[in-house]
């Protein structure tokens, strides 16, 4: 499998679509929120330019895809407006995989931007978005041509599925059963994948530069504790019913392995401390419950469902994963099994994602 | 109708795509390459830029977006080879109308990037690129950041249909039987989104960048004559003979314009000179066939109906203006009826697109 060319969430706004289905991914960069704000109001006051360059990696196509930016580009306003400084021209960079959703990403613009501009006022400059596809594991921009980086739920997906995975039979992901060395490839293309990450955004960013990443990680040192493989191994689960009932082929479920490595804050920490380009100012995880709608009210009886919820989200995520190895045909039925077995689970244990946040500095 | 909105070639790769029907627009690209060559080539060797912005306006969907950028990129790498010298880095912004088919664009980016690697060789700079969806009638870019503009068949598009086009009856676009009022409101359209061009790529060049524009134009001082307004006239007769056969309303047709206006030079040197900020290098006319397949051997039947070709040519770019306005169903009917409409006339009389190329300098 060639991720750079299967993985991308759903495109489009139906049903299935990551913009209808992504509440979790919106919650998290909202919980954020205080840290990115935090790291542009120290980048813009250290330097105070004329000219903003802010990319969003893996901004993936709905709504959360300019809503990380425009709370940056809307905090940047207001510090400038107390200190009566002039606005800077915004210059924002979506990145993406060339699979993402461009085309709905662009046709959407011009009435965010007509938005953006009446919150911000006539005094405020202007701001341009283009898009960037390719993969963040490799250079997407000038040299010293960036000022900001924000990046959330995206740098857990690998460049690859990992060599080595031989022997992670009945497994889609790291898991309580997968063998050491199935756990350590993993490991090594999260550590190859992330410092190359580093090394070319150093190049990117100018000095003083800052990015703030949220990846989706575990607390727990071990890579196979549930925190980080849950929601994987449920899926599995559903596949390998489905081998059992003779739907799918035990061949094709044990050559199927998510291209996805959940670090704990501690791998984080070692790798970017051992690439060295970037000082740490904050390190952080938090959890946020798999089923968005939680604890909201006024839902109506479909929202209620946790495990529809979740499934949903899911599907809207790894879809064309699935498709891409299985097929089309059994794709409903995969994640119909895999909603049954999220509800189960969700109604008797607390089920988490856990965010692993880092704030950095360009030194 | 709002232009912005709903002008946009056909996307995709199919039969009626822009992609697979603008060898037209091809062929022009590389008539102007000495021009686009010539320029690009003072523009390095004035400054040395060790990051070169170049921008195409009007990229849309196909072989072509690609085209003019990298013929760009190999001259410069060929220059600079020349004289020994560092390879800049190359960041290309390609824009169109937020409905232009980007996704495909992008999609089809890594395999051209490794071509066009191949051809530079390992030791030229990395190649960035990104899509820039707005109009270029309105700043696109930040201040400063461009030093190559190049736009190819795309500013004879206009950013509205013209206001007072009542009298226009029966006719889709300006004609020898339009009134002077019709003549006079396409050409002060032309006027103010000309200027208004010039002017935001004046803020968005450095000082010493350059400019080359491609327009669909004339060569006659008379806007209603035959060279810039033929090929949508014989549309127009299409759409009256469906408005007596009863297909179309006649209401309908009365109120379809098409937002275009095919400038003389000495019309594009006027504006230029009254905007004040660009002085012109060169300004020259050419000639190309309709038939973009004229003189060329070893085609298969189908490509040597110069109809067919240049209706298909033809659809590509207006079918999303005539579906707006006309709907769906009539759509195949009218480019039938036009295509035999074309075929007739190219028999009988040379048929010439004209097109007006000037050289720029931000002064």
């Amino acid at each position: 499998m060639e991720v750079g060319q299967v993985l991308r969430m759903n495109g489009g706004v139906g049903e299935t679509s990551y913009a209808n289905n992504s509440l979790v991914q919106q919650k998290v960069i909202t919980m954020t929120k205080p840290i990115t704000e935090d790291a542009i109001t120290k980048l813009y006051c250290s330097s105070y330019p004329v000219a903003l360059a802010i990319a969003d990696l893996g901004c993936s196509s709905g709504p959360n895809t300019l809503f990380a930016v425009s709370e940056l580009i809307k905090a940047v306003d207001s510090l400038r407006r107390k200190m009566s400084r002039k606005s800077p021209e915004y210059q924002v960079f979506l990145n993406d995989l060339p699979g993402n959703d461009f085309n709905t990403i662009f046709r959407s613009l011009s009435v965010f931007q007509n938005k953006l501009g009446k919150q911000l006022g006539t005094d405020s400059g202007p701001c341009f978005f283009t898009g960037v596809p390719g993969s963040f594991y490799g250079r997407l921009f000038r040299k010293n041509s960036l000022h900001f980086v924000h990046s959330s739920y995206s740098l857990q997906w690998l460049s690859q599925v990992p060599e080595g995975l031989e022997n992670n039979k009945r497994n889609i992901y790291m898991a309580s059963t997968s063998p050491p060395d199935v756990l350590k490839a993993y490991y090594e293309q999260f550590q190859q994948d992330f410092s190359l990450f580093l090394k070319c955004r150093s190049e990117e960013l100018v000095d003083g530069g800052r990015m703030v990443l949220t990846v989706l990680g575990r607390r727990n040192d071990d890579p196979s504790s549930k925190e980080g493989c849950y929601i994987w191994e449920l899926l599995a689960m559903a596949l390998n019913d489905m081998v059992l009932e003779g739907v799918i082929e035990e061949e094709k479920l044990n050559t199927f392995n998510i291209p996805q490595y959940t670090p704990s804050p501690v791998e984080v920490k070692y790798e970017v401390v051992k690439e060295g380009s970037f000082s740490i100012d904050l390190l952080e995880v938090t959890e946020v419950n798999w089923n968005a709608y939680q604890n909201e009210t006024d839902l109506s009886d479909a929202f209620k469902d946790g495990g529809y919820n979740v499934a949903k989200c899911m599907r809207a995520v790894a879809e064309p994963l699935i498709v891409s190895h299985f097929g089309e045909t059994i794709v409903d039925e995969v994640f119909q099994r895999y909603r049954e077995i999220i509800a189960d689970r969700m109604s008797k244990e607390k089920t988490e994602f856990v965010n692993v946040i880092v704030s950095l500095i360009k030194a």
